[in-house]
């Protein structure tokens, strides 16, 4: 059986993802498509719209045969981390090529980008440019125009971590034999929708959010997981629990946290003295080091205690030590039949109490996620966290 | 100048209270009356219905001249320590005597059951019922019967307030005289009005939180300050904001919290996965051992991150280390500037930064206080915390 690999945030699965999903399987002649998603909180450090089993219920009724569950310490991290858990699981799960979205649409400049990244010249210019204070993703993105890249090349967000997932493979020593499809009509981060059946997943949250139909940009099968009470469009319904957070720990306690750098913590504190929502929350935090996204994925380590003593312990340079998997079609049973034997590490398909440390984790990622949603909502997702069996499709 | 002490919360200011003020004054004939108050948490774990500045206010419009801060570290714990850190900052401010209610109504009587709880007796009594595994409280009450007393003397909370306010008298060495009027018309923890002018706190917080009139029980002075939008009437708005909290500490985060006595964490832990409001989690947690004061107590704890290192760390058997003024009279102020040199520890009229750990530590309580409140009243409070100069009357 040939196994396609995916990676993927599904939040929430729109045509665009579909159009992803149908180009892949055509251009991988696969079996079986196993998609690695992240959990509860997302890459940009945004709580999901959906909760991951109803994200799971997406992508299954799309035509995904297995979703593994990319655990909140890679899922909630730079490009680099996510992508070295996501390469390895897919790898764990003998995933036998990736294919993902970019810009630039042509795996072989891709290739080459990856392989300029790893020259000395690159290094050079990348210190450089993070001697000015710039953030990692900017100082990056002029490195690689340093190199003779297009500023629109070297910034679209796709094209940088698909150099990150050749990277992972790379440093990983994975099998996996990487391609990818364009991007078609949308920007990662489009805001509002500029095509009639496809847009970017913030576009429709940001349509959601403001009561406006959506039909149009997702398909039948994940309009209907769209229950309105389960919905969480942005991090404002967190804000009271966060600032209490905030103020309850107080600098001293908020440096503990992950990637909470120097003075940051008092950044955070005095800020939440009087910001009144999390967007001026935001907007008082910044500066020119730290991007919106890293702020955020703070929030979302703060939201869920997630310090740095717990990060580092993990080793997250290491490929991902156990798969879980949270939902599978009858194709993907006999898949992960067939070939569990050969995973390399833990397999759960249950939450176990003696499981790593990084996978008990998700009890607390949530336990902080369930705060914006009803009491019973909530309820029912730590029941779920403990005792829910994959979805099967 | 005579100063007469008095040890209160006003949760809200009633006419019991009036009462209680007016009898006090006359039987001491004072020129001065100091208030000793808890601020944003009270004795029995409880949210207050008010803040401490709109509270402040409504004792100055009863005619106390001077309301200090009794610290939080002090204000939500057991009575004997709650009773310390009182007697001890009225001594600091140099107050002569200290009247109290009680159900017994006689100095005498309470001094005399003082006395016998410290023979050999009473201790022997104590354990044993502690060692069937009953509350302190409890246990103590127990005790006092085997002296001779009725049930009804032994189990009277103001009765047992009071006995410890004579026991810290006692080890504080406090030149304070001590004095008690009888309470009138409603006991403490009545739920509902029995009498048309005079009620308990806890009827009137009740009436409050459904919606029915307040207007015969407290003077209208109280009931001006009582804006809709400020009012805590529960626990309930907290329960989210704590809900998070305990699942994001986690049992081994729980366990640093004050007062987690080894196990307790684990039932909060596993009530708050299914518990879906306060009553619940509450239910789901008490056991004989813990009364559902001590619980709320710790529950304000985890809310405001208040450990059992910090706790340990300011040796609440000391006196105060500090006295923090939260409104003054003209009188007041008069009384203070006289009093101010021999006043044995700092005199805080404002926050400050560098002040005493204890101090400090009133921020988070602020920052956990507000949860409950608007975004825009929540920050007008952490300000306050930072910035306010005492109420003058």
């Amino acid at each position: 059986m040939k196994a396609l690999g995916l990676i993927v945030e599904y939040n929430p699965f729109h045509n665009g993802h579909l159009h992803h999903l149908r180009e892949s399987q055509k251009q991988a002649q696969s079996d079986v498509v196993i998609a690695v998603m992240s959990g509860h909180f997302t890459q940009r450090g945004e709580p999901a719209l959906l909760d991951k089993w109803h994200r799971t219920q997406t992508a299954l009724d799309a035509g995904v045969d297995l979703v593994a569950e990319l655990p909140y310490a890679y899922a909630t991290q730079h490009a680099e981390i996510f992508a070295k858990g996501a390469i390895s699981i897919l790898s764990h799960l003998q995933a036998d090529c990736l294919i993902f979205g970019s810009e630039i649409g042509k795996i072989s400049q891709l290739h080459k980008i990856e392989a300029l990244t790893r020259s000395e010249n690159f290094q050079i210019q990348l210190k450089k440019h993070l001697s000015t204070g710039l953030s990692l993703p900017k100082a990056q993105s002029l490195a690689i125009q340093d190199l003779g890249y297009s500023q629109k090349i070297a910034q679209q967000p796709n094209n940088t971590l698909g150099i990150h997932y050749l990277k992972a493979i790379n440093e990983l020593h994975s099998p996996l034999i990487a391609g990818t499809i364009p991007r078609i009509h949308s920007a990662y981060a489009e805001t509002a929708p500029s095509h009639s059946s496809i847009t970017s997943a913030t576009a429709i949250r940001n349509l959601l959010a403001t009561g406006q139909p959506v039909q149009d940009f997702i398909p039948p099968s994940t309009l209907k997981q769209l229950f309105p009470e389960r919905l969480i469009p942005s991090w404002e319904p967190y804000f009271a629990s966060l600032r209490q957070k905030i103020l309850t720990l107080g600098p001293d306690g908020l440096r503990d946290i992950h990637d909470m750098k120097e003075g940051l913590e008092q950044r955070f504190y005095q800020s939440a003295i009087t910001a009144q929502n999390f967007e001026a929350l935001m907007e008082q935090v910044k500066t020119k080091r730290y991007t919106r996204t890293r702020l955020q994925r703070i929030c979302a380590h703060i939201l869920t205690h997630t310090t740095g003593a717990f990060i580092k312990n993990l080793d997250l340079d290491q490929p991902a030590p156990y798969v879980r998997i949270l939902g599978m079609s009858p194709t993907g049973r006999r898949y992960l039949n067939h070939i569990k034997k050969q995973i390399p590490v833990p397999l759960y398909s249950k939450f176990s109490e003696t499981a790593h440390p990084m996978l008990k984790h998700e009890q607390k990622v949530t336990g902080a996620y369930g705060t914006a949603l009803s009491p019973r909502i909530w309820t029912q997702l730590n029941v779920d966290e403990f005792s829910h069996i994959p979805i099967l499709s």
